[in-house]
């Protein structure tokens, strides 16, 4: 459980997740075949797909130098943005030494905006979505246009008046020429409106993005349906663009607007998909108004109108004092699908009684050692499980030399009960380990099992012998000492092991909760 | 105490209050008759009065939908934005299909940035004023002068170019006739200028207005007239518009300014007025400054200046160490007389003790079920009393079916002494009540009594029979478990009353307290 | 140790200290040497001189009337950007009667933006640096140059097309005349970007500063030297500016940035020294963009880039899980020197164990009287101590007459363990004063010293007569009740004497600890 001396093969399999983790994410996803599908699509523009995925790796590189949270990096949420940027540099300009200076340079500024943006909105329960893209693109483009000379090339670009033919490279008029294939004109722009999310104008493009956003999730592709139909409907009756609405605007402002809200950060149901639908006149009016706003600069609007609709809403909704029938997510599974099952799985197992609001099993202030899916022994069908240590200001998990257990700042402190319930299981009386040894036939150690609710139970492992101070069928309050941090089973360093559970049984499988959600809140 | 089953004809009554109160707090009023003349004076342009009714009534209404906080939603608070837009629309558009559409979704942001900005904004204990309305009337400028066809037909406005002479509808005419009766030019000016907070330009309009707010309180009425006094002065001596103060500005972000200041957000005194001539110079630089700034767009600055200074001064005073003799209005009871009288009335009876800080008196996160003024019984002369309960994430108050009091989150949970003190009374023998009954010989059912201070109780209400800690003459400090919450006295559920008063008896009167403001604050 | 019946001298001396630190911190440092030059080098322009000085003063005023804390005022932190405002105000207006009005405003605006900004700020770890004076300096731009006529007479200023011949008066053109003498190229740039950071553009000015720049700090001159070494370099490889780099831009915008983050903000060392060269492109790259944007109302950017850069970086360092070798620094000295010294020190001393997290020795909510080198006792050797009281919302540290200590809000409550360790030394025998005397014999009163790590010992002081709960050689954890707040020893009124030092004598001089850091954020 302790990351000291992880091989070398391990790191480069965890870096390259992280890269795919970065490129599935900009559609609300984890999954990799989807990841892989939009990587190469972003190869179409090859200078476009290198500076992409050079932001991407110096993002990660830069964030694991700096010392930020390593599952946060892992997920790729810090480095998406880079990758929007990379695409989005290489797609305007031409390829030159300034072209290498002010891509890194942008990159820089882009991590650090989405670190503290994240951080900023976290607080409210708020994403930052592509907002630290686009600032520093404005930034670039600002700076690009002004006395100050960046000698940056511009191409011609198609953003900026949306329409216009565009000067593209060879490899790329080969996968546009299939723009000229015969297909019916709605669905030609329904894929070029796909396309431009990644900064192109592409049939060919639009249809690989679709098949993975298909692959990844049918809810989610569905919603992208919705929202062009939606877009294109509003704007057939109310001709709010005479020439009808450019596919850039379509892709990002409408469509990506409407499958964020009406699956991802929504629980998917009807009013899911009506919010989806009512998101669109919202977005007409602020694509316009953003528009002449920023026509002053001569600046793309480019996601903008997206990021605020999305964020606006959700603060909306988060300050409802009775959620009704439009549930937001409260553990994101990245995964529409996922989503709904957990929403509606947790709706039967627990009928009445809704989430229980759990407290941390400890008390003062103990770090994540381990989250979610983030380590090695939180796999698959245990992946929801924490483990926390106690560190000190230079992130040390002990004092002294760290070779016994009482020189860990964990060790022998009360762990509490999480939530009111019924002490199901005590295991008591297995050694503790000496450090840096693991007992994997005692795999948990020491446990206690609690049972707050039909079907809904929570675990701590890993105690110190003999210090439960329950035993099974004690009420237990939230808050309640159980018994003290120990370092008893498959545990080399002194920690805390939680979870939740549907099961009573010591080695049940883990079961995703919100917990997390308020955790990484106060991150 | 329960909300079930409330008939039609109240909902309807507490719907007109909550529509009259989003006029009247225009005003920063909760005064009917001011309501009412702002309303009527709305419909002198008839579709502008339609206009602010229909987004009155709809913002309400969606509010309600949406499950956010009945409280607030009936004190108007994150509605009169919304009527505020409908009028400015009305005034600047002409009727026609795409002016019901874009009313319609402009009337959705605002209450969704209503919502917000007053909960961001309330976190810092600064109002979020018409901050909500001057941006998205803003959107709806820019979108409607962009490419993007929004086929909304612009009036002559006369916000534009101030003092340009303005077409009107016949009945608008006929009351502007009263323009030319042979007032004194400044007489006139001074009723324009109220007028223009409706966004009118009528000295009639002005006049009923000014009576309304006469009618409301003097103060505010004396403060309005000093703004214009200062502004106009002060133009004469500096002669910064060499034309003279257009009148939009004079009563928007002038006279407003200084009534907000002088005599609502500060207890009304020497020291309130002053800063209420003091923000003169502020407004005359800030005004002139976002005028230039927003020129690039061709947009009015409407109401910014107010905002702004409003809310930096009050977030300056609020950081003052000791808060000396410019005293903040606490507990707001909408109306200037009512604040100093409290005000007043707090210093005589507290005299050396200053507000006493109240804590909660519970452990953990209760949720209001009947706030100030907000319920059925809590009316009248025991108007500032709290009730209390505990929630489930639903909202709902108990677990399984609800059919003993056991099945309540908050029975039998501790309640607390709010501050130190001296028991003064303890009723401790009354029965619990069956789920859904109510003992009304026994109104309050097991109660206790604390002394803080000559002339300053609290009093809990319905405790769990036979669970008082405590016996008269105790000392408490605060957090002191005094009982346990139960079901006793007129609750048919079980609940906590909470109130504070002047008198040491059982059925005393409550008396409003700054305790609120602390609530309200982390809402 | 009250401040009551201070004597008129003693408040002239504070109010010329506050003056001076004004003066100093714009450079970082409170070094009276420094601030005296600065001062003098203000009145180069005498207007500007005389300009910064009345701003700076009415500012103090202003901040001391409306009830700021105190010792925030003396350090010069709220009233610098009066400075900045004044100097510009001067250099870029002529004198009339409308300078005077709208210098009043603006520094009145200036500090309630300072005060505002500064606590907004300081809850997310970071400073206002000069954001106030360029937003006001920005609102006084825009409003001259619009319909309201503000009267105020430009100067050509040099600001706004940064390489154009200035007019001057007289005296100005006297020292402007030592731009003439024969010094290589880049030095005379060098000082006249020095000599910027106060408006000006004359190499006598910049060698007065630099000197004492260099009296003050030799890590903040080599800063500044490697921030225009980075930045000249920079520009003559890519000629981003091709006909050389503005010095006002050079100043403010990159050898102020470099100093910032290099030695005073960072803990000087070769990785800071690294990141003062690193920020140089982002500084290109944001210096470009604000220009570009800002260029749509033709004002200069002013220090804009300098607050962004310092801020976010600062921001995206502390978000850092494991701020690895390049460390913030914690409590601050003014002086990157004394900040090296006192990490170092640090580092020897505390060796493995870190910085202690320190909670505050008492529970609750207590002021500090008299903080770090603010008050009268706390002085040289005994500066970096802390005394604590309680008092009412009205700032009164007592109720009823104050007559006996029990009147005093924080007698008699329990007094806290601030980390575990063990007890080295309890005195416990000395009797409490009445009320305004003082017990000079037995300085310290009844005192308990914990040892909490070699070399780091906190010691509480002034405590109740035999109110000591524990014994030499007891083992104390953090928050464990030591004794009860008393009033003996030197103490005229009941407090807490509370601070950290190396030696484990009652008479220990005392030691700078980050523990005020967390303090200061709270505030």
């Amino acid at each position: 459980i302790t990351h000291r001396n992880k091989p070398v093969k391990k790191q480069t399999l965890l870096f390259i997740q992280a890269l795919l983790n970065s490129y599935s994410i900009v559609f609300f996803s984890q999954d990799n075949v989807l990841a892989v599908l939009l990587l190469a699509v972003s190869f179409f523009d090859p200078l476009a797909g290198c500076a992409g995925l050079f932001s991407a790796c110096f993002s990660l590189a830069l964030l694991k130098l700096s010392g930020h949270r390593a599952d946060t990096i892992q997920s790729g949420l810090y480095s998406f943005n880079s990758i929007l940027l990379g695409i989005g540099f290489g797609s305007f300009y031409h390829f030159n030494a300034a072209f290498c200076l002010w891509l890194v340079v942008a990159t820089i500024l882009t991590v650090m905006l989405t670190v503290s943006l994240t951080t900023i909105l976290a607080k409210r329960g708020l994403p930052a979505l592509s907002l630290p893209f686009v600032i520093v693109f404005w930034m670039v483009l600002l700076a690009a246009n002004g006395y100050a000379q960046l000698h940056l090339l511009p191409k011609e670009s198609y953003l900026l008046n949306e329409l216009s033919t565009v000067e593209h490279t060879n490899q790329y008029q080969l996968f546009t020429a299939l723009n000229t294939i015969p297909l019916p004109f709605y669905v030609k722009l329904f894929f070029r409106a796909v396309s431009a999310i990644l900064f192109q104008d592409s049939v060919f493009a639009g249809i690989v993005i679709s098949v993975g956003v298909f692959i990844h999730s049918r809810i989610s592709f569905s919603l992208l349906a919705l929202g062009f139909t939606s877009a294109c409907l509003l704007n057939a009756v109310v001709h709010v663009y005479p020439d009808g609405l450019g596919h850039y605007h379509l892709g990002v402002n409408f469509m990506m607007t409407s499958m964020a809200l009406g699956g991802f950060f929504a629980v998917p149901s009807l009013r899911s998909y009506l919010l989806g639908i009512a998101i669109i006149p919202l977005a007409y009016l602020l694509t316009g108004a953003f528009t002449v706003l920023l026509d002053a600069w001569h600046l793309p609007i480019l996601s903008l109108p997206f990021c605020i609709i999305v964020s606006g809403i959700l603060y909306f909704l988060n300050l409802r004092q009775q959620p009704g029938k439009l549930q937001l997510v409260a553990y994101q599974n990245y995964s529409p699908e996922a989503n709904l099952y957990q929403y509606l799985n947790g709706q039967e197992r627990l009928h009445n009684l809704g989430y229980l609001n759990l407290s941390l099993p400890f008390m003062g202030s103990w770090m994540v050692s381990q989250g979610y899916e983030g380590g090695i022994t939180h796999k698959a069908e245990w992946g929801q499980a924490l483990d926390f240590v106690i560190t000190n200001e230079d992130g040390q998990t002990y004092k002294y030399t760290g070779e016994v257990p009482a020189d860990f700042y964990c060790y022998n402190k009360p762990v509490l009960a999480c939530a009111d319930g019924v002490v199901e299981t005590v295991v008591n009386h297995i050694d503790d380990n000496p450090i840096g040894e693991v007992n994997t036939r005692e795999n948990w150690g020491n446990t206690i099992v609690i049972n707050h609710a039909p079907g809904l139970y929570s675990k701590v492992s890993h105690l110190k012998q003999g210090s439960a101070k329950v035993k099974p069928g004690d009420m237990v309050k939230r808050g309640d000492i159980l018994a003290l941090c120990g370092n008893s089973g498959r545990s080399p360093e002194p920690h805390l092991h939680f979870q939740m559970q549907a099961t009573p049984y010591v080695g049940s499988k883990t079961m995703a909760y919100p917990f997390a959600y308020y955790l990484q809140d106060t991150g």
